[in-house]
């Protein structure tokens, strides 16, 4: 049998993760990484593979160095089934491994739902398989029409790197507006606005009913009867928690399909740990069983699991929810509540939005309209924001997500100490979280 | 007799803020700003006009919207006087203004240093005049060499944006490297690679010794006897507080020469506040006299003195400083202290620090190196952050500034739930803020 201390299942995000902070924590621990995948893709990355980057080979994460720095021991091979009584691992072919400690970090799958005709040829999912993937790439080489079925995140990604191909490109979506999950109406329409424009064509309201074709898809029927001609489809629904081996172990499952833990990211068996996509969430702000699934989530989680390993260290107080994403130059954040989800939750809460620039004055080359909306409690503590912008969107919303992660209030907020440059930030006079949240405060 | 209920009396970035600061705190007030200068230019974008932007007239603030949209009266004038027994001010043309409330907001005039030859004809500072940064543009239409006396941000992002004409530019440089005051030794060297790889000649150690010239300059001697070909000669060497009309009411001075004001901005004369450049600062570390002068302080600053017009609501918890520059596409930020600033301040720190890449993967277009220094006290408490990398940078250092300001231990920032995104950000697997947390934990 093999001997570790710390063995982690799963090699993505949360799993390295774990394994770099439990190696930070617990500096003499031996630690073990068990993962299927010979070289493992930056999942957010795979979108970006079929345009900016050009192949799934250039979209790995560098663990052949993070590994050996960390003192980190890789085993690539399958795990079969767990034994939390006996502390043990089984392996397809690298046979038992013992642990001290485990960290279940095996994520999700692309949700396959139960479409006609999603078993045919050239019918493809986001999936972190670089044989998988470049397939996609060769199939795309002499395609004329892809319809990508779903307009989240991957959907809308994936819609805009593929548009760059020359491809012609349909997003169909369920809800009223593209990404209308993660923003708020008129955010959506900006993106909508910025996909057309882009020559994507959008059909929303309306979901996929059939996908046709014979042996190879040629099409794909709507909901309303509508056919768009299709030689490629991609599939971006969504995710669902990759859960079978915990199952197997008797493992306790919650109430979204992942793996139950508490506050420390203890699973239901002692000793056992359980990070990201495939382990239960709670919201930050109402403490509900929460369905956000990114691998930031699952790193912030690793982290706590890393630190827990041992001897309880941290907790984890709940998912904020911080996202971004770019549609051509159109860059969008958004970190905690928005009007609809704050509503959602039965919050009370007041909204203030300004309109200024990402540099200053607007006469900087390269200026984009920049746009906020920030929502506080009645109580006047920060719970939401929601900007559109240039290429510091992302960063600018990480700002307004350690406030709400701080539950920074009003004043704190008014009073913050930023920097302004010309060619990097908006103006002092108006620079939008300040401005948002005295405008707020006026509100309240 | 014009009455007003608060009277500010400046108008670049301090005095307006505290105007808009002051409606938004007291909505039946009647407020009145007080300025010389029919147009008024972004202060920060003056190197700027010089390059990227073309023109003074397309580098201002548009208080001409910001006024009429916050019900702020205007009047265009010289303040000649002040009595603050009274509450009255006097201008050139304009007559008398009482006040309720007196906001000083004066700004600040650049430094002229007792060098020989420096009225001298085109001999330049960065002056917030119109008519003047016209003709110095004038002047460098014909202009083959430039030398540029200080290197600290004003020398370097002038030599930068001057650099892009064509002109031959030099910078004289007293301190060891440019921008020495503001980051470490090997930030600074980062920037003078990139501003010699931009053609840009720099001298260092060296002072300005002599301005010469027959009534227009024709060279600059260093203080080490080499003398540099100048057709324009641009001084940079900092400001000193413009308070003649503060001191002449009577107001009290501070020890770094600018208006003396408590922690809720309050000037020695019942109902006066000053703001901005002209009122003195204190260290949000040490609470020691501080020199650090910057558009963004000057905000907060006017944002509290507005809230605190009529009634106590807000303290000023000292100045952070937190800056950023872009020297060709290289990117800098500092927020708080770095080694050089903490050691001087006799504080026990830690720093820890990562490279890694503003886009993950690598691969992704337009990826810059990015390093990230944090600075935490013993007691692990984050009070620096200095970094560098691509557009994202500033706002990214805010996010160091909001936690700095919040004196956010290492445990609260490696739980921090930022967003990740390929295009947009680093990679969550080493997010450099979160990983030089973890990385310092283990220090502590």
């Amino acid at each position: 049998m093999n001997a570790t201390d710390i063995l982690v299942v799963g090699g993505s995000a949360g799993g390295p993760i774990a394994a770099i902070s439990a190696r930070r924590n617990y500096p003499d621990k031996k630690i073990t990484v068990i993962r299927r995948e010979e070289k493992v893709l930056v999942p957010c990355g795979i979108p970006y593979i079929f345009g900016s980057i050009g192949s799934p080979e250039k979209n790995l994460i560098p663990y052949d160095v993070l590994f050996p720095k960390n003192d980190i021991d890789l085993v690539i091979d399958e795990v079969t089934a767990i034994d939390t009584d006996s502390k043990q691992v089984n392996t397809a072919t690298s046979g038992v491994f013992g642990y001290e400690k485990l960290v279940m970090a095996t994520g999700s799958q692309p949700v396959v739902p139960p479409i006609p005709g999603v078993d045919l040829e050239n019918v493809f999912f986001a999936k972190k398989d670089i044989a998988y993937l470049n397939n996609f790439l060769k199939v795309l080489e002499g395609a004329e029409d892809i319809v990508i079925i779903g307009g989240g995140f991957i959907g809308v990604e994936f819609a805009d790197e593929i548009r760059k191909r020359g491809v012609n490109v349909s997003i169909v979506e369920m809800l009223t507006y593209c990404l209308g999950l993660a923003y708020s109406d008129d955010f959506c329409q900006k993106v909508e606005e910025k996909l057309k424009e882009r020559g994507i064509n959008i059909y929303t309201n309306v979901g996929a009913k059939t996908i046709l074709g014979d042996k190879r898809v040629n099409s794909v029927e709507l909901s309303n009867g509508e056919k768009l001609k299709a030689d490629v489809v991609l599939l971006g629904i969504g995710a669902r928690p990759e859960v079978e081996l915990a199952k197997a172990a008797g493992l306790e499952i919650g109430p979204t399909g992942a793996i139950a833990v508490d506050t420390y990211m203890r699973a239901s068996a002692k000793d056992v740990f359980a990070v990201g996509d495939c382990a239960e969430k709670r919201s930050f702000f109402t403490g509900e069983p929460s369905l956000l699934r990114l691998a930031s989530i699952a790193g912030m989680e690793a982290r706590i699991a890393g630190a827990n390993l041992y001897e309880i260290r941290q907790k984890n107080d709940g998912v904020i929810g911080t996202f971004s994403t770019i549609v051509g130059d159109l860059a969008l954040g958004v970190a905690g509540l928005n009007e609809k989800s704050a509503t959602d939750a039965g919050i009370d809460f007041v909204q203030a939005e300004v309109t200024t620039t990402d540099k200053h004055p607007g006469s900087m080359p390269d200026t984009h309209e920049m746009h906020l909306k920030m929502l506080f409690s009645k109580t006047g503590e920060i719970i939401g924001g929601e900007v559109y912008g240039g290429h510091s969107t992302a960063e600018f919303t990480n700002i307004i997500a350690s406030m709400i992660q701080q539950k920074l209030r009003v004043w704190d907020i008014i009073k913050f100490q930023m920097t302004t440059q010309p060619a990097l930030t908006a103006s002092p006079v108006v620079y939008p979280i300040v401005n948002v949240a005295e405008i707020a405060m006026t509100m309240l």
